[in-house]
């Protein structure tokens, strides 16, 4: 039996399903087992009006949310929940959340969902003109933009659920730019994949950036958690980040008032240009995040030891370019240049990790990756990584 | 029989309805065929809890936006569409446009209507105060102000439509504007008129800004498209623009990245104050404006040809004012000065032609007005006109 | 029989009731004649989405805005209306209020209740910081943000009902504090409590501020109009204010233009902290606010005698501060201060007065107060009291 497509929204074509309810029964084929799609409205509170869709496969649950911009706001996976604990409850919907407000981080007022997208036009600290107007508000746009169109494939016979959502950040003399975001599983699989297309909609060319900020609370970050990658060359941020170097792959205890630490990599790959990483905790639990490091060629860890209350948080943060302020980016030219009508697809996959067996092996694999190469680590911040770098 | 009234929003009275749908059977008359109203929700997307109210005669359909301050969307007659292609789709809800983006440019996130207003504090490009604090916004508040009013009254023995809402402009300790906008259709006549009224609530004098930005894209701007205006001057608003006056009433081809045109104008009217311009394709298709000159005594046509997914566009704009920044309006006396209490209403008539003899009719219409003389045209910006005519 | 629970929004728990009535059968008990309790949405407009829960003891009837903080639109008791008449009609949906914009004033987009609460991070004039950036907008966040939990109780035994609502105000890497907000209304007593408890949730100890703004108009201000207020100290903000010194507890004509008076008082009270204060009309009705001046120990009035259509009101603002930019109270030691995980409440009883032997009776509760001692009254603004006072 051919796939079957639920359209969830489609504004062109004032398509809206407020609620959708479907399970294996839905799914014709003979590889349906655990399969299901919810769709639900939130209200009241911040979340009112979030639209949240549900994709299960048996072995794990996302809940997705279009309203903003296809992230990812949980994920579980038997007792192992992806996410974290901030201080917005959410999921806040961007009709609440101010981009611009003069602080330039009015972003963080919608933050707490376990994926997304940082982008498109710029991502990273905030960055003001040089008649201190904020010009690119922290981690821009893509974010709090809802989707227009979102459709969800069941695919019985090949055992996948699909759902697919079209958001796009453009307007009248600015950049055009859309995100088309693919989300995958596989029936009875421990994981899932993302795949992203963006495209420049313009008939100028145009330069973008991209970063997932993947974030992970308690219990992920009890003490002897860690995290696994194949580490070419690591430079701490700051001068600040650089004091947590020695310990860059380990979480330390809830720490009232400590500032945060950003480290920013290189990962080594195959020879597809294939890298993962992986955080467990001291229990053999763990995510492991493989993608084309061709495609995100920079990699940010972010550590945040405040305690519980505040945001205890690591952030793994895969993207085009490193979160510093965009000019400074620009100048090292890791902005992704597209041209007219062009695209560019970013691939994530994920693995939820609860077997040693499998722990195991994924490390194995991470240190396959690393080849035996002894990473580069600066014990500062270095040029041409980030603008502490170059102001030593 | 009296004509019927049918109030879809009254918030003051906590009246609200979600879905409406009125056919000719509902106004009982001798000229109803044809009449029809429909009034939605859209939701999802940018669009999510817009309402849309749909306006049909026979000849005419209009989409009317009360939630961003009674705009028209779209309108279509026979096979012709009055609107444009904008690269954000809309109709945009006002909570997702953030007017006050330290840009200045933030409207533009939500424009993408045929027929929108600017104003109604200021229209016309941003401004900022001397410590640097935007203080007016590209085209002001009203466009992305829901109405708090809205009516619909059907006339069968009168074969008339009317549509009306009520929008405020207001706020302690600033200006206190109401407009209330009339659209009125007669059954099967292809057209339709917009009479908007602004009164100043407020117990002491204010000035306002008013200006129509009603805009065409494809198949309106295929070369060999042209605005016909009984033209008495004309000035371009800047150096750039200045380039395009030979050619000023056609379209060119569409340009990857070629900045707008924008040209001010005087036009002539009849003993009555009465003026009208034309805008018609190749195929002898076009839309005939008239209004009052006294009432709108600056017209501006904007130009820009940027290929259709960066936004192909062309704006009919008859205003109170050139849309320069405020400041510059207020110096040269083209803010509209309200009393307390007062009024000042302002009609515009639309006529969609499809045949040849009305086309004829129209031109000869336009010819009459200008009557002989001959256009006086400026090669470049002029004092009073434009700041950058002030700055030679 | 126990009080009975309705939860009516709870984010967390997906909990959220679009309409609900109960009446004296739903509370079980021999108190119940009166009780009432609905709760709504408004749709449309700038309220739309705005939700209402109503509460009636048989004397008063309140409206309640959970989206807008928990403020209070309105309340009733017979023919005595509390509230006033803003230029912008609401209710407001905070979606349409941009607290940031430059001007620092977009609080007054949404400002049109009775009681509305100012703070948590700061209240009073906006300020800027030394890079021309706005920090502190007007009145702060807090009366824009919506509850994520709010319940009801009805005890029919004790003849009380009880709203509770809970906002947050709350960010990664900035202040997390709680408003826990109880509403208690009693059987058939003109009258009702506020109570309200602010935490802070961070392992970080913070500071905050919290002021009423509690809001009349007409027909309240009516020439013999007064406030009755047990006056310790009074001083005038502003040199404007201190023209007003001689008649600081009347109200004058409506007068077109005449800038806003405001005056700051510090209050005598009984030996436990209880204060209180009248607002009084000709016709002998009024409202009795008692309060513990250990907990607010800043009294603001705030006088505007521009006409009813530009706003004719006055605001009772009991404080832990006076209105000022937040640092010129940090400066004087009148933030609040909250260790990690502690709380500060504050109660209000308002007592609505329509009998000449109620009246007769808080005037001289208010004398007791006062306690024969003459106020001290400032004919100037006085240093520590307001920065045009430190300025002379």
């Amino acid at each position: 039996m051919p796939p079957r497509t639920w359209t969830i929204v489609d504004s062109e074509a004032g398509v809206y399903l407020p609620q959708l309810d479907l399970n294996a029964a839905d799914f014709a084929g003979d590889y349906v087992r655990g399969l299901r799609v919810t769709k639900r409205v939130l209200r009241g509170g911040l979340s009112d009006d979030v639209d949240v869709l549900e994709l299960e496969n048996g072995a794990v649950r996302l809940a997705v949310l279009p309203t903003r911009g296809m992230g990812i706001w949980r994920a579980w996976c038997g007792d192992v929940e992806l996410g974290w604990r901030s201080p917005v409850r959410g999921p806040v919907n961007p009709k609440f959340v101010n981009l611009h407000e003069a602080s330039g981080i009015g972003w963080l007022s919608g933050f707490d969902e376990w994926l997304c997208r940082c982008g498109l036009e710029s991502n990273g600290a905030p960055e003001w003109d040089a008649d201190g107007r904020l010009r690119y508000p922290l981690h821009g746009r893509i974010a709090n933009l809802p989707a227009h169109r979102v459709e969800v494939v069941g695919d019985g016979q090949a055992g996948q659920l699909i759902a697919r959502g079209t958001v796009d950040e453009a307007r009248l003399f600015g950049r055009k730019l859309r995100l088309v975001s693919t989300i995958r599983m596989q029936s009875a699989v421990p994981g899932f994949a993302v795949t992203d297309e963006v495209t420049n909609l313009s008939s100028e060319p145009t330069d973008f950036e991209l970063l997932y900020h993947i974030n992970f609370g308690l219990p992920w970050l009890r003490p002897g958690a860690s995290l696994v990658a194949p580490v070419a060359e690591l430079a701490p941020r700051d001068p600040h980040s650089a004091t947590d170097v020695a310990h860059w792959n380990s979480y330390g205890p809830e720490q009232p008032g400590l500032d945060e630490f950003v480290h920013f990599f290189k990962l080594a790959a195959d020879r597809d240009g294939l890298t993962g990483v992986l955080l467990k905790t001291a229990e053999d639990r763990g995510v492991m995040l493989r993608y084309d490091a061709r495609q995100l060629p920079c990699f940010t860890l972010w550590k945040c030891h405040q305690p519980a209350a505040d945001g205890y948080v690591t952030g793994l943060e895969p993207g085009t370019n490193y979160p510093n302020v965009r000019s400074y980016e620009e100048r090292q030219g890791r902005t992704a240049r597209l041209e007219p009508g062009a695209s560019r697809a970013f691939s994530l996959d994920f693995e939820v990790v609860t077997s040693r067996e499998r722990m195991h092996a994924v490390e194995q694999e991470i240190a396959a990756l690393a080849a035996g190469r002894s990473p580069r680590v600066f014990n500062a911040p270095q040029p041409g990584w980030s603008p502490e770098g170059d102001s030593k």
